[in-house]
């Protein structure tokens, strides 16, 4: 094919410099769209009839519709369906959708269609004019690069939106949640580490109980964030298996043989990420079982980071009338009337995170059991939530470790007091004078207000000093976390 | 007082004409902020620490907190507490940052501290110093107009940032929600009597059953929305009580003898809602009952819009194999790859929106049982909720009206075609021959491929005449909707 | 009539004594049943079909139907529709049900059909049958008093499960829940008025703060359950519009005139509650929707409920490494393992109950949202969650209030000691010597381990004298519980 | 050890035949219990301060407790701890609890101690006085085995506890759930393949779309599930290790060295799976994360059961105004009213067990969060929810497999008719005239009543030839199920 086929790209940068609104249509008719945006008519369509809230498809979403668009383009180029030159300039509109350069023409709410169709042609369109741009046409024609035939070749949004879904969350997944959990364990193991030999109070039903150190303690918070992490670890594999291919239904109509396996590696090649294709289309489209899933992840991480954060607020409350274990920095003044008062504020905004993910949860299991035959089409809310909440989780986590965690010092001769003054240090004794008269001396200390010590020895059960032999708190801590 | 003693209130534009940062100060130190933002010390240190997704206190947050500052000064001054030149610049400021002309100032995220202390302090800190502009003075001395000292007058963080909250959420409820509730109710109840006399099919359990008219039907949803109403009129005059005046835990500390109920008063005066001070403080800081009692009314509303959307969009189901008995507006084309598709998206956002306060609805209880002892430290995730809710609901059911509801028209072919063919017109002979005999009739017929007049008159148990007279759809659908 | 012209009523015991199987029949044919069972073919059907775990549809349900069938047998007896001598053995059985005495005879799974069709189908043949049994007839036979054409008369299970679903619930909101409720605002009241004068710490973002008096928080806690009250009460009154008379889409078909005033007016009678019949029937019978504000409001007390419970619990922990605040009743050994430990067992079940409640509330709401056209299908899930819930909330405060709350003591010493050594009751030289300066008198206080006095007069901003006079925590607590 | 050491152990069958009441102790006194149950003082005062509803502690659980009890007395039998003749007979009374011979004897409440100690204590007290029994002793003495001393040595209810839940969940996901998963999937695959070849209109977003096969739409439910039972695989592996062996607060105080390993093993063998030992018992007490991530796979197995017995129930509505492609079995008659009405019921059912399980594992998630310090105190409540869940999708899945979907049936003439008449088979033409002109033809055909043919060769756009060639459903349906 000589040059002179076809029109050749143009070095033209990002940006339209019009004012005013221009003519696009679609099979509906013509709408005028602002003339300093790439968009066609479906998505000013759309803008008018889903003016609800401040909620918008996250950017995310369409970074991760570049992906898809670009490996579709260069698949069907390969396989002869798209001419190279429209491949061309799909792929360099694709990668600047990719890389948030067209990040202002995607403008669409969440509460949109549920299939996300209106976002995929807020995509088709951009891309389409970007690309006619690029080879020196004109916008709204949809010449010589067409949003439907060229830029969506051999996908619908039923197979391409959830793809796109996959893709954006793993990226979260793999570039912000799981290495800000990691960063978070790696934090509270460091502290577990270094405070393994302090022995402190056990409480449990919130009442004191016997002796363990701050060390093991700290494990326990580290070992449910590495079991959390696993889990994520688990459930993002879900995610890489992807529905493009099956366009409309399942079955793949209007794509090519082959298309769903090559353009899974095409993206898999982009994204470095093992991306296959779904060995169901019909499960992987009328379903989102497997975001359903992931986010139920996310919530297994909330439901850890709620126990933590709250453990460290409760021994952090004081400093004169409650547990005073912990010290936490002081990162703000903590009342506008109390003066000098310090409050666990990084806790809190940890605990209303996680009981936002548990809350936003909730929303994801009930829109995930709403699909019907071919479609779910509950897609936009379940893929804003799985963003929201991986972002919130990772971003919190992470000024939670750095403004929290990190700082956190041990208020030692408090926590040595408690273990002086704990009765259920008696426990010790049980095995040798048996529970109830252990129990016998527990009482009759706190109701006399006698040390252990001096109850023990009272009872005429035990000497003092096998007493001081028994109830050793440094030998009561046993050793390392997994138990007797 | 001569004019000398103190400074004069200059006519200064809202800005900040400066570039590069600004030395603020609050009780730990000095901290450097943008030149060109009102904010202080404990603001940017809140924007530091709590840098998190990208979800911002909403604005009418800060514009109802220009009303408790307003109230606050105006009372302060009448008390002679504070001088009538400073209350001036604070009511000033306070009416500035109501008109939401202060927005910029205001760049907190939700996931700070649990008492909303950092927001409150945002805002004495913009109001300070803008202040202090006016006043000629020197922006981050907190002379002579202090943040903590002046304009949190008489006010505390835990009991202003509630009464915030309950100011907020009315007015969004009365302006935003309840309207377009009303709306919508009014557009579905038009419906309904425009349609009362055409006869359709009932369904239950999604089976054919007996007839009712299209516009009983739509009385049910109009009822529906009627009782959501009067429960969320019902529920907002629970956050008509404001705790303003308990300050730090209750006991009005600080604040002066009637400051509790002064102010309400002029909160009254100000938003023209019948605000009255809570009679007891401790569980109005303690809890987050109202906010709680109000969502779950917000959740009752999307519980019936689901039903009612679900219900447009089955019955509209099709065109061709479908229920097809509604046709809904055409707004947009429905699929990037089946041509000529249309989609009830409408529907479909309703759905979603209603899933998603549903979900939220769950956070807000959580959130609402985690209080401890003097303050429910879960305020903003719970404001946050709450108004967003209010906002997706209010917008979603204008959309909803507007693009769907308005628009729908009957396919009366269809529905006419519908009742000639269903068999549980047979319930009308029922009370003549039986249950047993008619349920026998109907199963012939469908066994058989019969009208159900073939199968009745072939049983033997009714002639064509008694069939015709007995069997009339349109008297078998009552009158009104109030049933027998 | 004269008396030979129908059988006879006599006075037959409750009870078959019989054993092995008898015949009955259906639609669809003949069916086995237990000899011993009053159960017809439904009945059974649907224990072979739907046999899935233990939970069974609620009593209340069938002692509430008794109402239905009882008064729809005295409307239709009354209008003439019924024979006087079926109505009154259909009264009777109907009675007998009210009361529990056929209990036995109800068997059905909570997991049924949506409607409660089986459960009302298992109310109609058990009633025909022992009716049946009255007159000396045959069991099996349907003869003289059939399930369908006599004891369901007028009605369906539309109309008539979703009165027995209101009734069921007011009962339990009326006899069991409120009572209790009001019961233990009552308890907590009481227990606020004897210690309205002892001072305490207070507590805010779980750190010290200013004081206040015993009394004042547990005022707290007793208007959150007055408001929790005074929802219920309102949520109730929701429930007092029946279904019956809309049969079976809500339209009365084969229901008299005036059915649905004359039938509600008996039920109104027979329970002496202000029953009426639903204005629309198409949103009485379409939508759930009053019986998901009821459990809304069940939510908001379980949410109240939560923050009391806790707060006791962690006030009360120790003895020797907690709050320590309060004693709780030593109900029982706390620990298999160690010996004299007591711990907040109450609490926490009243904790597990309020968690319970709002997750059931999450189900109860999607199952709301379900319905589709003229019948919500979610029927029994609905029951049995919003019985359970009012059960075991009802229960729970019952012995919460019993076993914790009544015999709950202060700890004064403890309580003295906090406010002794409390930081935060600088707050109180705020207005006097101004915020910032107050500020760095309790953080030298802390940074030093001196008390707050000590560090006041070291600043020199205040004498000894005067600190004695501003600081002094009895006056800090201002006077009753609205604040200043 | 002569034989006349100790008492010997003698052949006496369970049961206790007394009557009135027994004297029994523990360290708050004596507590008089029924004659005729093992219980001792501590089961006692829990049925008497936690009589809460109708919710006991699942039976499952002391059969689990029962493995416990029986290993630890093995493995401190064979270390040398526990007298030979102690273990034997606790080994045996240990046998008959998990047999399920003792259920009677475990009477106490869900709503109890949130540590599960009084259930602990319960089976403790039982084995006791079953021991005692057995060698002839006198029930209530504690002597000479001991229910703390001996039944519970090495064990606190805080490691035990947990571990009970463990194997108990275990045993109904494997015994119960897993198996019904699989018959399930099984059943359901078996259709999609024996359909594989029936060409039905694909419905997306409820509207007519392109065609695919019954078969591909049936893969996709069995793909769902599939993909279900492997995540529950998955998250049972969670439940494997134990926490025996952390006794009170996890560092194994009072345990001697080796007993975690070795009791893990022991039960290992017990129940032939593979359990080990936690390896870090402060997070295995306390946090119930892995319970909560197995009900997460509950959930998402609930979610896909929801949708595929809602797409079954839709499918199959009509017979005469619906989409009546499936023809559900007939199990009972539908209405009580409607004379041969028949309805979804399994569906229904499903559908209401997934709502409760999505409801229950908020109530999950929500308990666990709450875990504080050394213990979660949410274990009834998790292990009551957990349990039933497993019971009521295990038993739902088997009524719909046997009575919904083995005896479902296609409506053949209805699903070609389907086929003929929908206008989604223009999408074939796309790639072939364009997206737009493809668009007008199916506008054209709907709005004009014709057939797509009609309005496709009107067009001009193709010749009939052309159309027939092209739109052929069945060709249209590509092959297999994994999409182009």
């Amino acid at each position: 094919m000589s040059k002179s086929d076809h029109p050749q790209k143009r070095d033209i940068p990002i940006g339209l410099d019009a004012t005013g609104t221009r003519r696009e249509f679609d099979s509906m008719g013509d709408v005028r769209v602002p003339a300093n945006k790439y968009w066609g008519a479906q998505t000013q369509r759309s803008l008018e009839h889903f003016d609800i809230g401040d909620d918008r498809m996250p950017k995310e979403v369409y970074h991760a519709y570049g992906v898809v668009k670009k490996a579709a383009a260069l698949v069907n180029a390969a396989a002869g369906r798209l001419e190279p030159w429209k491949a061309e300039v799909i792929v360099q509109a694709a990668e600047e959708a990719i890389d948030g350069k067209l990040d202002h023409h995607f403008p669409l709410y969440v509460w949109q269609t549920g299939s996300g169709t209106q976002s995929n042609m807020n995509v088709n369109e951009v891309l389409s004019n970007r690309a006619i741009q690029l080879l020196g046409g004109e916008l709204g024609t949809q010449q010589p690069v067409g949003p439907n035939d060229d830029v969506n070749m051999g996908q619908s949004s039923n197979d391409s939106f959830p793809t796109a879904m996959h893709i954006a969350a793993l990226e979260v997944i793999d570039e912000r949640l799981l290495p800000e959990a990691r960063r978070l364990a790696t934090a509270i193991r460091a502290k577990s580490d270094g405070w393994m030999d302090v022995v402190k109070i056990g409480r449990t039903h919130l009442e004191d109980a016997v002796p363990l150190t701050v060390g093991q303690e700290w494990s326990g918070y580290a070992a449910q964030l590495e079991a959390c992490i696993a889990d994520l670890e688990h459930a993002r594999e879900g995610l890489l298996e992807i529905a493009l291919g099956g366009t409309a239904v399942g079955t793949g109509l209007n794509a090519p043989d082959g298309f769903s396996r090559d353009v899974a590696a095409k993206i898999a090649e982009l994204t470095n990420k093992e991306f296959v294709t779904a060995p169901d289309k019909f499960a992987a489209q009328g379903s989102l079982d497997p975001l359903v899933r992931a986010h139920a992840s996310f919530r297994g991480l909330a439901v850890a980071l709620m126990k933590i954060a709250n453990d460290m607020r409760w021994l952090a409350s004081g400093p004169r009338t409650g547990f005073a274990e912990l010290l936490l920095p002081q990162n703000e003044p903590g009342s506008s009337i109390m003066p000098g008062k310090v409050n666990p504020t990084q806790c809190e905004a940890i605990v209303m995170i996680a009981i936002q993910v548990i809350g936003d949860d909730s929303a994801v299991a009930f829109a995930g059991s709403q699909g019907n035959f071919e479609l779910n089409a509950m897609r936009p809310i379940i893929i804003n939530n799985v963003l929201h909440s991986a972002r919130v989780l990772a971003d919190g986590m992470a000024r939670f470790r750095t403004f929290s965690v990190a700082g956190t010092e041990l208020n030692r001769d408090k926590i040595g007091g408690y273990v002086d003054q704990s009765l259920m240090l008696v426990t010790a004794l049980s095995p040798v004078i048996g529970y109830q008269a252990a129990a016998k001396i527990a009482e009759d200390a706190l109701a006399h207000g006698q040390t252990l010590k001096e109850a023990a020895v009272a009872s005429g059960k035990v000497d003092e000093e096998s007493f001081d032999r028994i109830v050793d708190p440094s030998r009561m801590v046993g050793s390392g976390v997994a138990g007797a």
